[in-house]
């Protein structure tokens, strides 16, 4: 295998470190803006030097963004080009022009290191589903997110001093907002989803709530009630029907999800006939990453395509009925469907996920975690 | 795929369940000594039967223990047919003799369901050590113990009492010996470390401490600590030395060993680009483990043989030294080694595994637990 790199930052580096020994496959041009000399593959600027390379027959996405990284993914596509990538945004949001697409062109498409990093999870979806039915998905997505709230609840930190502390181990970016309002993971359970299901999940139908109205009083309040805050993704179908949403939820301390410490992943899947099964590793990192882009070339090399076949659009009907723990709002539709107070904060009778995420829009400073089935 | 499956019990009928909606597998002949009627496949007691049906190319070991299964598993590897079995004690025990066969007459060879039953843990393996060195495997593997150290933990209830309820719930045998005597485990973590390592470790040379001798004091002890007890395996492997045994440990619970829950497996890698990866799941059950032996008929499908090289015969290495918790025993060695004490039960210094082992070979009441590395 001949391998085209798109970027070179950390994603981009390790992959070329981790095929550098290998036979079976090597990395022979880099495109990238900085200056870098390889010995073994010729560096460009000009992504045109590497789609009109013909001997170039897969293509590593390490540059992340939406754009050009679209455009380039799919004009490799069209050139006859495999894909592998990490880009969880890419594959999310343009899922139904580029999986269709590398289908017709009889293309392989990997991007299992764009959900769970280190973990190889969309292989096991795509595992997992040929002998069963998916019946669920989600789980601990986010490492920025998990080590912020690990923070806050072993170390008693405020959500400021986490979130430095987190951008200060290089755990989360100078600007938070994809991790910490939950749009990366959200990403990543629409990906999910369309692989375990095999749809194709209108993205606006998914609500999604974040972590950073979260204060050390509702922290206390958790550990007092003994419950740990996990921003937990979750995917459902059954009888057709299925759910989707992303929201911060007290978990048991009794459950797997508490435990999970500083920037890993804890995803799980539910299978028809395998039960619960879940998969825990480093969700990001430079090796982790790499690793499993490495792991998809190789899959690549032995002919595997994308992992389920590509289904038609739907809406997610987010109509589960959960118990919320609300604090920072106050009004007459929260008065209407409290069931007991924690101090300044609401526990709700239970409600649809659809109803509290329509709330929430209007609620500028309220923080939601809903009670774990 | 044309199967014969040997034997009909929890395993067997599960396997049976599973590959009847397929179009690609069928079980077309069954051998087991019940009076069994079925729609879609011969039954019969004469495993010659089987053999001697050319038009059989898989042959499910569903039958359990070492003898004959390993005599109807060479026999048919002799005849050219793959096999995929569940069979932790036939592949630890016979490992010498049937992978190397395997190879020779170009036959598959898979056990997924051998180890962790719904974790596809050994295809996890096969998968993590195509991109990387595999520095140490072990964990959790074994659901009866889990279930009755969960008892006492969560409920409070001695072992003889967790034991029962176990025995009632179908989670332990009338005869738990192979279990809550760490057996299971220990030929678990050898198959584990065999395939991780490229090795054929000599089972003799791997010490393994029950959990038979716990008592609800012991539990009380750990609990007031801040430590979960376990049975837990260690495979480890570096600059060509091996370690390998099996131990109740002490989790701290922090870590996610300490929360798995009733009879569910946590085992672990970690790989030297990975990092560290847990898999959480099902360890035993009817359809969890026909499942992984489906999984397995489907890898034969696409020609995949034995998990890793088969290795050299290595002699275990137990040189780690770690601080042991000691109840229920007193001698000279005990006070040369005692740093405190925890009510009647000793908190040793660091020695190494093989001492601690040793020594426990001679202590008809001792129960030991290491604390995790």
């Amino acid at each position: 295998m001949r391998i085209g790199l798109l970027g070179f930052g950390v994603v981009g580096r390790g992959v070329y470190d981790l095929t550098a020994p290998r036979e079976d496959m090597s990395v022979v041009k880099v495109v990238c803006l900085e200056d870098v000399t390889l010995p073994d593959a010729e560096v460009t600027k000009n992504f045109q030097d590497l789609l009109n390379d013909d001997s170039i027959d897969t293509v590593v996405e390490a540059m992340g963004g939406l754009h050009p990284a679209f455009e380039f993914v799919k004009a490799s596509i069209e050139a006859g080009k495999n894909i592998v990538t990490s880009n969880k945004a890419l594959v999310a949001t343009f899922y139904d022009e580029l999986i269709p697409l590398a289908k017709e062109k009889g293309v392989c498409f990997r991007c299992t290191a764009a959900v769970g990093g280190g973990i190889g999870w969309l292989s096991e979806l795509e595992r997992a589903r040929r002998m069963q039915t998916i019946q669920k998905v989600g789980g601990i997505m986010n490492g920025t997110c998990n080590y912020i709230l690990d923070s806050m609840t072993r170390l008693g930190l405020t959500y400021a001093d986490a979130l430095s502390q987190a951008q200060a181990l290089g755990y989360a970016e100078a600007n938070p907002t994809t991790d910490v309002e939950g749009i990366d993971t959200w990403h990543k359970v629409i990906l999910s989803s369309n692989v375990a299901f095999g749809i194709s999940l209108v993205p606006e139908t998914v609500p999604v709530a974040g972590i950073s109205r979260i204060k050390a009083t509702d922290v206390e309040n958790f550990t007092s009630h003994g419950y740990v805050c996990k921003l937990i993704s979750t995917g459902k179908c059954a009888d057709g029907n299925v759910s989707a949403y992303v929201q911060p939820t007290l978990v048991p301390t009794t459950e797997p999800e508490s435990v999970v410490p500083a920037n890993y992943n804890l995803i799980t899947l539910v299978g028809s006939a395998s039960g619960r099964m879940s998969f825990y590793g480093q969700g990001a990192g430079r090796y982790p990453t790499a690793y499993n882009v490495v792991q998809d070339c190789a899959d690549v090399l032995t002919g595997k395509g994308f992992y389920s076949p590509y289904g038609g659009k739907v809406s997610a009907k987010n109509t589960d009925m959960l118990r919320y723990y609300v604090s920072g709002a106050a009004d007459a539709w929260l008065d209407e469907i409290t069931e007991e107070r924690w101090g300044d904060a609401v526990i709700t009778k239970p409600v649809s996920v659809e109803a509290m995420h329509t709330w929430l829009k209007d609620q500028p400073a309220a923080f939601i975690a809903a009670f774990a089935e």
